[in-house]
């Protein structure tokens, strides 16, 4: 009997990609049943490797772009072309234009970083005639709003004497006026989804700049600047486009660039996990399968809370698609996930060890973890398929 | 649908017995199929804890008995009745009698102990009218050959002038001659098997002074003496009833007890796991059973040769019943036991710990992951059922 298995896991942090893991998942499945039919659906969360594992996973092509970094300097950027059928489909990860990893460690000061290259980015992919763009949010080096990214798409951000005021997120508590005449009209006919933190606000307490301000180098003096800045910058917003992207979850995503693309680029922001089971067609993949294997570095009672996982499992269960799940750690509160969809899970550990051991040869353990969880289920086909003949 | 599971699975040495493993298993499976039929065959090695297994495996009944322990003293020792249909079985393990823990810290000494406390069970067992009797080996604190058991049942070992020896292993490098006209006759009537370690040896480099000699106190120079004794012994046991025991496997089981069942006893001596198996009635178990569910401390390259998971899944696969296999540690070369009837195996380890933890959690995760097993066999009939339909 052959089966039909989609692949869907997460990348394991700091240890494997979810290519690897894709990989090795799919090694174990084949070793226990080899003419399995493998499809993959890397769950990939908007940030880092965003675009090359969505690129990978549809026979896509990658394409260079030389744009403007977050420190103003010039840097060798990449976005996507999705493969397949559908519309022709661009995807950016805003860290390859202005994440944290361009901004040298003496330079991290998010009062000057800017989003440019990310406008610079859906420029090239509007060049290109792109008919959807899908813009990752994540690891991101800026807390500009994406002001920078509006410039780049033709905004002007001016201040009370009318003069454009310079780079970076320090500078938007002068901001006085937007002006948005000469946005390119494109955007208007383009649909661009972006895949966001869902928690992520823009202001206050909660708000991007005292929430992630200090990771990307700002004092505690330059996070309340920074927050000044957001809360003018949504108040120019709100006169300039009528949008009030103060409350919008996820307005506050990669610096507050969540709310320049609602503001701008006329983008629609979406849990991450969500929209990237859209972008990957997960539900006709679903159709093609009888089976969905999961995988994250943990399982445990927050996975039902946006984790891969469970958002994997429910969208398969509503197909009454089981899902198993492979995860490094089965912690506390597992057992929850029984309810959104997981059909059962096990650990990839084999025995008492470090974290560090489990790490160092976690794609040989994934790998025999997926093999001894088909094996399982193969017993289960065997014991049904006696009974049948019972 | 309803399945029968045979749980038979061994102890986690120095963590749970095998009643424990036994328990939280069959909870776990229950967890995930609350309508299993679950019947078991704790696997036990000969040594402690043999007869409450098989007694509370059978629905059978302990008895007292007030016997000579290994130092002389009167211990209060036990035997058992098994329950089922079948002839009259008794179950006796002899470490009840003249096991390690019954010789006092300051009295190990192998010289002197004696094992006259098994003979006296078995004349019990016989009283009681036992029409086949299991000897369980393992764990014993003397070195006597069953020089002790031999003369309870009615043999009197002598020097060269005609003197009864003293009991233990030192004095019988003086024996001369064994008198075995007294034997209790219903010795021959009745059916005696012994489980025991297959490589138990009596004599020489590997024989049972050398190896087991010093953990039961025997300094090296007992040790030669232990040894000179079991040579002496074996030539007069050949002279006496025409069998040659120093060659026989497991002879050298529980201080050479295994010889002096064999040519006093009339005894058979069995790979320990086979003759249970076959107390257990294991055959009969397994035409009930859909599925059988095994577990050791460690599942690895060694399992294949003589323990626990290996010995029931090759019984299993005779009657096409799959196995599956918990291991507190899936170690090195664990997929030889691919070949040897484990259709899938997974360790009870949940994530990275130490082994301390997983042993103070030893009965939690075994459920745990008895119930995970048994989820991923739910999702494998669930496919067989899919395809059936389609």
């Amino acid at each position: 009997m052959s089966l039909t298995v989609l692949i869907a896991p997460s990348g394991f942090k700091e240890s494997l990609s979810v290519k690897d893991v894709t990989l090795a998942i799919s090694r174990g499945v084949r070793r226990a049943m080899p003419d399995a039919k493998i499809l993959s659906a890397p769950m990939v969360d908007g940030g880092e490797g965003t675009t090359e594992a969505l690129i990978a996973a549809t026979n896509g092509k990658m394409r260079r772009a030389r744009v403007t970094g977050p420190v103003g300097q010039p840097v060798d950027s990449f976005w996507g072309v999705m493969g397949g059928k559908g519309p022709r489909t661009a995807v950016i990860e805003m860290a390859a234009a202005a994440g944290l990893s361009l901004v040298p460690r003496d330079r991290r000061d998010p009062t000057l970083t800017t989003s440019r290259g990310v406008g610079e980015l859906i420029l090239q992919a509007l060049d290109h005639g792109a008919e959807r763009i899908l813009i990752g949010c994540g690891d991101s080096g800026v807390n500009d709003g994406g002001a920078g990214m509006a410039r780049a798409l033709g905004a002007r951000l001016l201040d009370a004497q009318g003069h454009e005021l310079p780079e970076g997120g320090g500078a938007l508590e002068r901001l006085a006026h937007i002006d948005i005449t000469g946005l390119d009209p494109r955007l208007r006919k383009t649909r661009i989804d972006a895949a966001v933190n869902w928690h992520n606000m823009l202001l206050g307490e909660k708000g991007v700049a005292r929430v992630f301000g200090p990771q990307k180098g700002a004092t505690p003096e330059q996070v309340e600047q920074l927050d000044r800045g957001m809360q003018t910058y949504a108040a120019c917003i709100l006169r300039a486009t009528d949008r009030d992207v103060a409350p919008m979850q996820g307005a506050g995503a990669s610096g507050g660039l969540g709310a320049g693309l609602i503001a701008f680029a006329g983008a629609t922001l979406h849990p991450r996990f969500e929209i990237m089971l859209d972008y990957l067609d997960f539900d006709r993949l679903l159709g093609r399968a009888d089976l969905v294997i999961t995988a994250e570095g943990a399982l445990d009672g927050q996975s039902p809370y946006g984790k891969v996982p469970c958002e994997v499992s429910r969208r398969a269960r509503e197909l009454g698609i089981p899902t198993v799940a492979l995860a490094g750690t089965i912690g506390k509160g597992a057992r929850q996930t029984y309810g959104h969809g997981i059909a059962a899970y096990v650990s990839i550990v084999k025995r008492p060890c470090s974290l560090d051991e489990a790490i160092g040869k976690g794609a040989k353990l994934l790998r025999r973890a997926a093999e001894n969880a088909m094996r399982m289920m193969l017993v289960g086909q065997q014991l049904a398929e006696r009974q049948h003949r019972a």
